[in-house]
Parts: structure tokens; sequence; C-alpha cells
């Protein structure tokens, strides 16, 4: 708990969490990164691809991204449309839900959550990689980096502030005006070229004609479209916006599309003129600033500011979802302890479950970005797939002026991205997309099972049915037992409290020797505390087992409520509690699960100075007080 | 849990355990299998200190050894005479306690629990070691054998059956024949010698004369001294011997020590005769092995029953150690969970812990026999010492006929212990030993703190006191706090329990929004169950905090007994219980730990059909039967 508290921090009070209102800059920066980012591994992604059919490929990378450009501007004026509509921040599920009935909305759901978790773990391997590009002595490196920087990002998440829009601001802007003066200086001054270190080793000369052409122009598509993921947060964030809210919203939105398409098409023209080709220790992006501005203080700059922003787009996922968990859970589809705010108001389970699963997926890759990305898109485009079809519907039952027109356009925005994401599907199921295929029934049919359950639940306790309706509770009789093992104290305290508790009032004592049994008895009889002793022989070495026997044959004779009161020592320390039987905590565990009884736990406080006071001390402290 | 029975076993009565009582021959296997399967390290400890000073050297292995088996003579006359003074076994940390006190029993205890976690580590590397000698392939498995090996004992110890001393027999005849044979054979056919794979590399011709030599003289002893561990392992035994029990015990004493001292000066003239030296990839018996009777059948039956015979060795200690602890845990020396058996009967924690103290022993030398050497034996040898010192005080004190032979027999081994021990603190402090002169003395303060503790405690709770000498328990008033979140079956019948506990009840209910509070208290009216609901309102996220608080202010105004009463849901599986809000555990821990009240838990179980049944079952057969 030491520990926890050190890196977490002390609890907070609601009101002690500022609610910062962003402006259409600051939007930029808090809600665009992941999308801005994806520069970091989308070109790459297709590079990669065309490489496998050889260096003339490469000439494809320049109309491909252009499709992807219209794809991200049509995405962009659909968005607008998501902001106008859902003022209240439009998330795919709550679009699905409203519009699409529930089943749609869980299968948005489940994409999110893929979607999130991958978004963490390509984000980290992306950061990583910028850095160990710029600093190559780091490669062997690669996953310890990584599981350092995601667990400094969720400790930051545990403690839940001070990372408003204004964190974000500094290196965004680096980030952002790096990658377009790279472009800049690349496209201006194309002697530099010459500091490629070298041309990619891939195959040349292959045949371009015919299906595996297609097959080739598709997978790139599908993997370009990896640079499109988060095109969508800030439509779902207008609520953080200063009013005009919407306004704002919509020119962050465009501002994104228009920074996002420059960067993109740039880079794709810069590659094409770079030969870029797949290196094992370089990132796409690295080798093309290396060869516009050489690997000069500017390079290193820009390089951090990658990494920086790539982590800060990791961090966007960790405000989204435990958000949508927590609704998940208030809707009874995840167990409900995703909707309990830690001592820091954060909701902590989800960020711990995000967390672990990004580095499992980090540590099952490698920390390499590349095997990650078939996997990716998948989740984001049935997201954009779901929230554009869930629209044309919302515009359609709402009919505002011009309704048809925004239902076409979100209609052309639904069949796109439904033609990308089976693109995707087709294009790299063996790839890795199979991986979250099956993920994503898998996490519906959860959220099916855990929603049946609690439904059944509720039923059977009558949560919901109104208070006067409820039975009145009716007292009965009840009988008190007790464990006792010694003659102490401990058992003078703990009879008491059980006279305190009801009217019958039975001691057992479990022996495994006769002679014992009997010389216990006698003490027993000594004391005479006014409560009968039943003495249970078992030839077995655990307690447990002969009292939970006992105290089931005795429910079945006594009408009344049973009270299992067992007495404990609690000391002061966590390390004395090691030299004290816990015998009554796994009996209490034990009665808990068997046994329909109350289980009450009387605790002996030890004073403090048992654990600290030398032995000496106390004896010639009484001395001077005689 | 389900792991766990299916590994261990079902739980056992008392009776159903058979005490066996074993022969002469039945206690050379199980009692003296520590001491033989040290020829698999003994010898090779001192090659390797021999050969740092080269070839010439190695003749100085002969006379070394001679002096080791005059130590090994005068152990075995010692302890047939611990034979006859304790015949109810004399571990050194009974004769301590009883001829040296309090203090020294303490040093005792402590190096016989090093020794015994050593033992395991020792006997498990040299029997990997036996194995990869015979099996090359396996070199690079070493560490991953030895826990395995390891693991394996462990939960046959847990188990706690079926491992009497005929399960030795076998293994144990096979390898002191298989050695002996080797031995003969190595002897009256030096032809063989031709075998040899190699003869060692190590710098010829150094200089022997001088300190250097005395140090490397007394080095060689000190590692060949491992040789002589576990020959007090039959004097602990003797309540194990069949009738007449010291006789028996005296004559196995004896045979332990013929064979062990043929089999070390056998193995010496081998070792000399084939110029065996240190090699990375064989133990030095297995170049003895190989080289008297070649790397056939015989070779690899020799090698198995080694490694098993080692294995064993490693098992006898998890005889010792668990029923040390235990005897310490009586004793309020160690927690005394290391006195509480399992449901096998079996010491488990003392098992457990020997397991996990020797895995990180193997782990952090790597599974090398020879990083291990210069720890071991210290503990042995100190024991050794006090327990023959104890012997002579006790000869002085009961004073039998030639008390005074005896006694200077006791003696004379006492010395000779003493002065081999400090031999190899000295030669080895560097090496080792350092970690054993640091354990040792910490251990013995774990000891005493914990001993002042459970002594105070005692003092504290009266325990011991005679039962008409303690306080009668009066009774008292109660006030019954009953924690709500909801109207609902749960509420009713946590309220009737309530009832059922005392005359006073309170239910409190923690809000963090004052609506849903206004709501809550409507209705609570409506229902109108005759209990009081008192409402919390809290800016922080927990609900623990505030019911901590508002019980503390009642402890203050409330003269009786206060019990916190906390109704909670129970369902079957336990996955389910996944899907609770463990709120209610929490509140019982915090409340246990903080405050001095009562805790009760009263569980609901819920219907078995509710985790089960599919939604539409229920419906459909409830119509059903409408």
């Amino acid at each position: 708990m030491g520990i926890w508290r050190w890196l977490v921090g002390a609890p907070l009070k609601s009101s002690q969490v500022e609610h910062e209102e962003i402006t259409a800059t600051g939007g930029l920066a808090a809600l665009s990164l992941d999308a801005l980012t994806s520069v970091a591994y989308g070109p790459q992604a297709m590079i990669l691809v065309l490489a496998t059919a050889g260096l003339s490929a490469l000439r494809l990378l320049l109309p491909i991204t252009a499709a992807i450009v219209a794809l991200l501007v049509l995405l962009v004026f659909s968005y607008s449309q998501v902001i106008d509509a859902y003022p209240q921040g439009g998330g795919a599920y709550a679009v699905s839900r409203e519009n699409l009935g529930a089943g749609l909305s869980l299968l948005a759901a489940a994409s999110l959550i893929v979607d999130y978790v991958l978004t963490v773990a390509v984000s980290i391997a992306a950061g990583v990689a910028a850095l160990t590009s710029a600093f190559v002595v780091l490669q062997p490196l690669t996953v310890p980096l990584g599981i350092a920087l995601l667990a400094g990002i969720t400790v930051i998440n545990l403690r839940g502030v001070g990372e408003g829009a204004r964190a974000f601001m500094l290196p965004t802007f680096v980030f952002i005006l790096g990658i377009l003066a790279v472009i800049a200086v690349g496209l201006l001054h194309p002697a530099h070229a010459g500091a490629v270190a070298a041309a990619p080793s891939a195959p040349s000369g292959s045949n371009l004609a015919g299906a595996i052409g297609v097959l080739l122009v598709l997978k790139a598509f599908a993997a370009g479209c990896s640079a499109l993921t988060g095109v969508e947060a800030i439509a779902n964030g207008v609520p953080l916006f200063q009013e005009p809210r919407q306004v704002r919203a919509k020119r962050t939105e465009a501002s994104l599309g228009a920074l996002l398409a420059t960067m993109l098409l740039g880079l794709a023209v810069l590659g094409v003129r770079f030969h870029v080709g797949p290196l094992p220790d370089q990132t796409v992006l690295s080798q093309i600033m290396a060869a516009a501005v050489g690997r000069g203080w500017f390079y290193y700059i820009v390089a951090l500011a990658t990494t920086t922003a790539l982590a800060l787009a990791a961090n966007t996922s960790f405000g989204g979802l435990p958000v949508l968990t927590s609704v998940l859970a208030r809707d009874d589809f995840l167990p409900h302890f995703f909707a309990m705010r830690g001592d820091r108001l954060t909701f902590q389970y989800g960020i711990v479950v995000l967390a672990v699963l990004s580095a499992v997926l980090l540590l099952a890759v490698g920390g390499n970005t590349d095997a990650l990305i078939p996997m990716y898109a998948i989740g984001v485009f049935t997201g954009f797939t779901l929230s554009q079809t869930g629209l044309v519907i919302h515009w359609h039952r709402t009919r505002p002026p011009n309704w048809w027109r925004r239902a076409l356009l979100n209609g052309l925005g639904a069949a796109a991205t439904a033609v990308a994401t089976v693109v995707f599907l087709v294009s790299k199921f063996t790839e890795g997309a199979w991986v979250v295929v099956l993920a994503i029934p898998l996490i519906i049919v959860l959220f099916q099972r855990i929603h049946r359950y609690y439904a059944r639940v509720a039923k059977v306790m009558a949560v919901g049915v109104g208070g006067a309706q409820q039975p009145r509770p009716a007292a009965g009789g009840s009988l008190v037992v007790i464990p006792v093992r010694a003659i102490s104290i401990l058992t003078a305290r703990a009879l008491a409290d059980a006279f305190a508790l009801g009217q019958d009032v039975l001691a057992v004592s479990v022996q495994f020797d006769p002679e014992a049994a009997q010389a216990f008895e006698k003490a027993w009889a000594a004391w005479s505390p006014g409560v009968r002793l039943v003495t249970l022989l078992t030839q077995y070495s655990s307690v447990v087992r002969p009292l939970v026997r006992f105290i089931d044959t005795l429910e079945h004779r006594n009408p009344g409520r049973i009270i299992v009161l067992i007495p404990e020592v609690v000391p002061r320390g966590l390390w004395q509690q090691l030299l004290h039987n816990q015998i009554g905590v796994m009996l209490a565990e034990s009665l808990r699960r068997r046994a329909d009884v109350v289980v009450a736990i009387a605790p002996y406080h030890l004073p403090w100075d048992v654990a600290r006071e030398p032995a000496g001390a106390g004896a010639r402290r009484h001395r001077a007080g005689d």
C-alpha cells in the first residue's frame, strides 16, 4: 500500500479535479495526436508492402496515398456532421446504441476496445522505433523501453490529474512543425538526397501486371489506412471544447484533415524521391528526415518530438478506454468494478486492464510496429462504418433541412469505410487480422453473458422494485457459535461479544488428541464462564473441516439464524501478522463460501508496545513506577 | 485449489499414515544417502582446488583424502556415542538445547537450516551434473532440469506418503555397488586408463613450497570436508529403527563409515592414477567412471543411479527441515504456521520454504555445484562441533561407567571439527563462505525477535494462566450498524439478520450526490422497514473512508459493543465473484484493521441457476408451471 500511495498520490475530492475547457488549438493538441502521429507508421506500412514487389513498385506509393487522402477528406466531412448531430460527444458506441440497436452497439464497443488497446501498443512501439532510429545503440532495449514508457503513462493516468491540453501543446507543435519543415526542406532542396545511407535491397524487376498487382495495391491501401486511425477522436470529445463548442470542434476537425493530408502526401513524395525502403534499424520517417535535413541537431529534435507525440497519442487511449468500460459496466455489460472510481477519482481498473493488455501485445510482437499494423485499423474502420451508418438513420429519423444531403454524405462515408474494412480483412487476414476477427466476437459474447447474469441477479434480488413493495424484515432467534482454542483474555473478550450478539451461546473446541481434549474440558469447567463447551475430536489436521460440518448439522436443527463469532488477534504491524495463525481468516472464508451463517470477526487489537518495546524496557519501567 | 488438490491429493486422517520401522540395511538407504552421495562432489571439490596449482599438485589428493577419512572415523565413533546418549534422536538442536543452553542451541538450529537448504541445492546440482556428464546434449538444460527435479521432490513431500525406506533401497544399492565396482575395476585393470578423454590443461610446474602450499592443502582439505556432510543423520533418526534401536543404528553408522571411507580412498587413488582434472562438461566422478569401465551400458546405469541417489539425498532434507522448523515454531522461535500440519498431515510451510530457498540458490549459481561447495559444510561442521561439545557436558553430568573415555572421544571430535570449521571459514571466506557467516547470525536475530514478540503477546493475553483465574465474560449492550446501497431482498435479509444480532439497528448509506441521497431517503421512508437511515455525503470516491470515520465517532458515543453487519452476495462460481463488487470485503478488511468493532458478514447465497440457466429457460419454465 505504501508504494501504491507513493506512485499514485493521496486521495482526491471530486472538487479538487479541475474541469478545463479547450480551444480549437488545444483541441488539436489533445484530441488529434492519435491521428497526426500515424504518419510515423502509416507510410512505412505501405512501403513495407510495396517493397515486397521490388523497387519499381514504390512508384505506386503516391497514387495509393492520394486514395487514402481522398478517404480522409470524406471522413473529415462526415465527422463534421457527427459533431452537428451529437454535441454531447458521439462515440461509435453511443451513436450505434441510439440508432442501430443494442446488438450493433456491442460490435462498436468491442471494436473500440480492440482499437484502444492497439492504439496504445502501436503508438508506443512506433515511439520507441523513432527513438532507436535516432539512437541506434538503444536498439537492443526496444522491448524494455516500450514497457517502461507504458508503465510511466499508466502511473500518470492512475494519478489522474495534471495532463490537461496544455501539457500536450509544446510537443505536439514541435512535432507538427518539425515534420512540415522536413517536408518543405526535402521538396525544396533535393540535393540532400545523397544522404540516404543505402538503397533498399529488395528484389527488383518483378512483374507488377495482373492479379498480383491488384492484390498488392489493395494490401498497400489497407496498410496505409492505419494512418486514418484517430480521426474520430474530435467528434467524441465535443463536450471538452469552449463555447461555441460545435464551431470550435469542426474547425479543429478541418485543421486535422488539412494537416494530416499535407503530411501524408508530402512524405509520400519524399519517400519516392529518396527511394526509401524498409531497413531493419531505421524507420521510414527517420530515413526521410535524415535524407531531407541530415542527421544534425534538427533531426534529433524532431525525432524526440515524434517519440513524445507518440507517447502522448498512447496516452489519449488511456483517456478513452476507461470511460468506455465504465459506461459498459454501468450498462451491465462488464463487471461493475470498471465503474468504480479509485481514490484519485480515475477508473483505475480500466486503466490497469488497458496497460496489461497492451503490454502483452508489445511483448508478443517484441515491440515491432509492423507486426501490429495488420491487427490495427479493423476495429477503427468497423467503428467508422457503424457510426456513419447510425448517422444516416439519425438524419432519416430527425429530418432536419437538407437531411438527404447529410445522409448521402454519411452514407458515402459508411460505404467507403465498409469497403476499406473488407479490403483490410481479406488482404491482412493471415498476417494478424484473424486475431481481431477472433477477439471481437469473443468480447461480444462476454458482454452478453455478463449482461444476462446481472439481469438474473437483479430479478432474484428484486433490485429496482419500489421500496414499498419489498418485504419487511422480520426478527428471528439467534445462536452464537464461538470456536475456542485456549482460555485467555482473547477468549473472555470474545465470549462477552457473543453475549452481546445473541441469546444462545455455544463454545466449540476442535481437538486432535483425546487427552488434550479432556484437559481442556476440565480447565473450561474450572473457569465456568457460563457457556457450554462442545468438543469435536478429529483425525484430520485441519480445524476448519470439522467446524464446518458441525455448523452444517446445527443449521438443520436450529430454526433461528446462526452466527459464528471468530475471535482474532490483530497486531499493528504487517509483519507481525505473519506471526499469528491465520486460522480465523481461513475459517471465515470457508464458512462464507460453504455455509449459510453470519460470520462475525471480533478483533482483539494488540497494544502498540507489544510489537515495539524491547523485552527489558517494559519490566524496568514497571519497577520504576512501583 | 483444484490444481493444488490434484498435485497434493485428498486430505488424510492421522490413522492413514503408516509408521514404518526400519532395519539396519533400510537405515543405510534412508538415512545415509546424504553422506554416501557426497562422493559425487567431495573429491571433485578437492581436485578443483589442487588443479589451480598445476598437475603435480594432484599428488596431494591422496594424503588429504586420508586426513579426511581419519576425521570420518573419529566422527563415526563420536556419533555412535550420540546414539547411546540420545536414543530418542539427538539432533544438534536438541543436544545443544539440553547441554549448552538456549543461545548455542539457536546457533545449532540456524546452522542446521542453512545446512538443509544447501544439502538440497548441492545434491540437486550434483545430480543434474551426473546426468549432463552422461548425456552431454542436456548441458544447456542444467538449470531447468534442476528446478524440475526440485519441483518433483517438493510435490512428493507435500503429498507426504509413500516414500518409506523401501523406496530408497534399490537406487541406493545400485549406486553403492556401482561405485564400488568402478573402483574395483579401476584398481584391477589400469589398462582402461587410456580412455581418459583429455589431460587437464591446468598450469603446470608451479611452486608448491612455502605458504602457498600450506594454504593450498588447507583449502583442499576444507573443500573435501563437504564429503563428510550427512554423517550425523543416523544419530538423528534412531527412533525410526526397529528394536533394538541403538544396536541397529550403531551398526548402520559403522557401515556408513566403512563404505564412505572405502569410496573416498578408492576414488582418490583412481583420480591420481587417471590424472583426472577439472573439465567443463564432465564431473570428476564421470571421468573416473569412464576411465575405469568405459562409457558403456554399465557407465550409464551407474550415472543414472548417481542422479537418483542424489535426488533422494535432497529428499532427506525435506524430511528434516520441516520437522526442525515445526519444533522451532512450537518453541516460539519461528512463526506458528510452521507447526501447522496441512491436509496431508505434512508440515507444508516448511516444505515450501525449503523448496523456495534452494530454488533461489540453484538459480543464483546457475546450477553449478562447485559454486555452492564453499558455502556448504560450515553449517554442518558447526553442528558437529556443537553436538559433540554438548555430549562432553552430557557425559560429565551423567557420569556413566568410563564416562571420561567417552568424554575424551567426543572432545577430540569436537576439537577436530572446530578446527575444520575455522580452516573452512578462513580459506573459503571470500569464495562464498561469507554468505553463511552473514546468514547464520541474521537467522538467530530473527529467532530471538520472534521469541520476544510471542512472549509479550502471551503476557498480554494471559495465555497459560489457569482458567479459574481468568476474568469471566460479562454481557453488554450492542449497536448493529448496517451499510446499505439499495433496497432489495438482500437488504431485507440483512436487516432481519441485524434484528437477530442486537437491540439497536442503524442503517448507513454513503452517497456521492445530494439528489441521489434524497431519492434514496424517500424510497427508504416508503419502505419503512423500522430502521433509522443515516446518510453520509462524501466528496471522495470511496465508500470505505466515510463509513470508517462514522463508526469511529459512534465508538466514542456508544458504550456497548458495535457490530458492523455487511450483507454480501455470494455466487456459486469463482468467475461470477468477479461480477460482484467486492466493496463488502474491502470494507470488512478496513474495519478489521482500523476500528475496534465486530465485523459480521451476512452472506446471501445466490441460487445455482442464476449462474447457469440461459435467460430464456427460466421464463419458459415459469410459464409452464403456471
